[in-house]
């Protein structure tokens, strides 16, 4: 098994889920979710505890969800409410497996693991996607290939100066180096850059000339979430490592939902704390990093098919990789303990 | 294994059965089949025996078909009648795995069994399609399904109130009450609508206004047919369970050959005692009635992909489909035993 | 296994290899090739050492691959020559298998077995390809087949009768006997026509009327090559098995490569000692043969998809399969054993 059961996993962003049932395979679970009138959401496996239809293919009527085989009525519960003859008494011990979930930071999460274990404290803390002050949106794309590939990627920029040449990449950036620490579950790769001129877009994001503190700080979140924190602030300013607000901050959203061991969900934005009103501005940059992320899909897609026609040869990790390797390592002990992950 | 095998399968329609080979896996088996000049229809194994190509690629000449590779002639019987250097003397040892089969009820049959225990009386009665008095028509749908789920879904004609909502689904229906029996290894589930109001297709068939009495009895002929005998006859008239010519009466007809453990060939029609001269009348009912089919087949090769994806589940039967649980006994009792389908 | 992996192999016609990579898997190895400036061609497994993306996909530099992955820089030699990090120093313990290559007789062999043994003396000795006085074209198809298959059926003309009937087929040549011998690892397949009227295709190429000796000879070469020499010299001139270039003579030239067990690389085409200067007949004549392969491809496609339909079954050889049968068995020998093919 490449991934952690109990644990949390976005299921989709909260615009995704809504009155129609959504359909998607979590951690090799078929699941259907829906969101309730009072907005809250459920989820389930997604077949009837009578014939295994799909509930997905079903119908809605209020809260609940007709069975469209032969009419079973499901609560949001996961208790059935009708039989398929109306008449007929309602068993209530024909259910259907339910799953924990919670809304927060503008997602959706499901825990397909044990219940019990399913604590909210321990949803990651992606707190730049739902602070006052700041905006955040993105996108979805699923992906052919083990989600462990994308925590890889993400946890090594150096990728950016070939995979996404045309795009986002500068070879400059190559030239600082990197600092990689692990705190408990976390892993963080740390690019300080002291005193220098700023690109195009930071420098009209920060709204004024002069030299900079740039910073790039990817922070692995177990079990499968990479939060970049990027921004300037004036050199004269003071930012620290520690402490870096004084200028304009942005945080890349990245979280890998496994979708099977070779499949993955991936839900991705960018959360700012500049031109937060700004909705053309955040359609624009919202487009241009789908754009930059299908690169990457097609690099991954290509690694997870090699992965499999190479069967006789394994992943190797040199320096840059130190942050993916560190990030590995905390998804392995996660994985043989029996404490959910937090 | 899901299906039995000494049994016989309708290997298609008499007006799919050619001098044109026809090619269709029968029980896994790929079979090959024509129709000769005299009419009768030969079926053997879809490979030739000496490089293996698929005979039904092949050549006919006369009654017999020769390979497109290298020409080896095989006569209707199977056995070599010319080598492929047409002056080399003929070795009538080089012959092919044939099959029995017979034409019976408007169907060619085929057993791909053990050829000894191939008894013609054997073949479901189906006497409705080929009576005199009656008409008979339908198609043929490939099914991505188990044959099983077809006949659960026959059996139990609760679904059509959900999966033909827009079409033949009644509520109504639903609130008389069915009774279930098994007769050897035929399993009746029955429904009789004692005086009431005929729908307007009934009415129309019948002639006449008035109350009626209504009747749905479905019948599981091993290994895998339903046939559901239908119709209405004027409350005066004295119809009963054991007797109901007094009025109008179709057949629904449904033959399941299992293609393999997951797909399945479909052949459905409908045989009527009334309009029997009409084409038109059975024209427009075809297409009726394939559409209503292919509902069913969007609804089973979804359960199918559904059990498939949920492999911890198991399907669960409610009262609702004791017609499909007993001829379900059925086919694992006759699995089960050396005795032939009867 | 069905190939032998300590064999030489077409990877490519010396036309495919340019400093543009090519990717092709060979006997279930994924390669990656491409031509030096200096004209010499690399050939080195298809992944990164680094983290396993295809290096087909990298962007060339000189004479060196990048990947577009992390930007690791492989020489043609396989081994690294600068790190993702242009200033880290370079650890040349990083490389990439890499395999001995050849360009022989128009195309580029690669041996993927034992590098030890790769001894250039064993390359198939295809000298119409590359003689003086001789022009060679032809064509590459991938096919979905064991590469057996294609073997078999070149070593038994019989097939044209039938799969080639609408093109080269000729019945006549069926009445010829046909004498089949063995020498070492090569097997070869003899049909003499002696003082026959010749073909117009033949008549032509000798420009002259009257009577010929006309002669087609298969040969196997271990592992994987069929060369049929076809051609026709005045009846008067002499000819004989042994010496025959009296007239006008052509080989048709047949090399398969295992892409898989169950796929094959095909290149085919045709050498001959006539019209060597008329590129209009080359042109014509390569379209005319990759016509007829086509025919063939479709035949053995559907051979290698009945051999998986019918496992039961297995081929069968007749007097006319001696020739591929006798290929099988110096194939099989020398799978057998530990000495590399010759």
């Amino acid at each position: 098994m490449t991934y952690i059961r109990n644990a949390w996993y976005v299921l989709g962003w909260d615009s995704e889920l809504d009155a129609k049932p959504l359909a998607r395979t979590i951690c090799g679970v078929p699941v259907v979710a829906w969101r309730k009138l009072d907005r809250s959401v459920v989820a389930m496996r997604d077949a009837c505890p009578h014939r295994m239809l799909p509930l997905s293919m079903g119908i809605k009527e209020g809260d609940s969800l007709r069975c469209r085989y032969h009419g079973l009525k499901i609560g949001g519960d996961g208790i059935a409410e009708e039989m398929p003859i109306k008449t007929d008494p309602v068993n209530r011990s024909i259910c259907v497996e339910t799953f924990v979930v919670a809304q927060r930071h503008r997602f959706v999460w499901i825990w397909v693991g044990d219940r019990a274990l399913a604590d909210q404290g321990l949803i990651p803390d992606l707190w730049p996607c739902s602070a006052a002050g700041w905006t955040f949106d993105g996108g979805y794309y699923p992906m052919q290939c083990d989600y462990r590939l994308v925590i890889d990627n993400l946890m090594d920029l150096t990728h950016e100066t070939y995979v996404h040449a045309g795009s986002i990449g500068q070879p400059e950036l190559m030239e600082t180096p990197i600092a990689t620490r692990v705190e408990g579950d976390r892993v963080f790769v740390t690019r300080w850059m002291a005193g220098i001129e700023p690109p195009p877009f930071w420098r009209n994001a920060l709204g004024q000339n002069g030299l900079v503190d740039r910073w790039q700080i990817c922070e692995f979140i177990a079990p499968s979430a990479v939060i970049i924190d990027v921004g300037v602030a004036p050199v004269t300013a003071g930012a620290t490592l520690d402490s870096h607000d004084q200028g304009v901050r942005g945080f890349v959203i990245d979280v890998m939902t496994p979708e099977t061991e070779t499949s993955t969900h991936y839900f991705w934005g960018m959360a700012r704390n500049f031109e937060v009103g700004d909705a053309g501005f955040t359609a624009r940059f919202k487009a241009q990093q789908g754009a930059v992320f299908l690169e990457d899909v097609e690099i991954l897609e290509a690694q997870q098919r090699s992965l499999h026609a190479n069967p006789g040869m394994k992943l190797r990790a040199y320096n840059i990789d130190e942050g993916g390797v560190r990030a590995r390592r905390v998804i392995e002990r996660l994985a043989a303990s029996s404490t959910p992950t937090r």
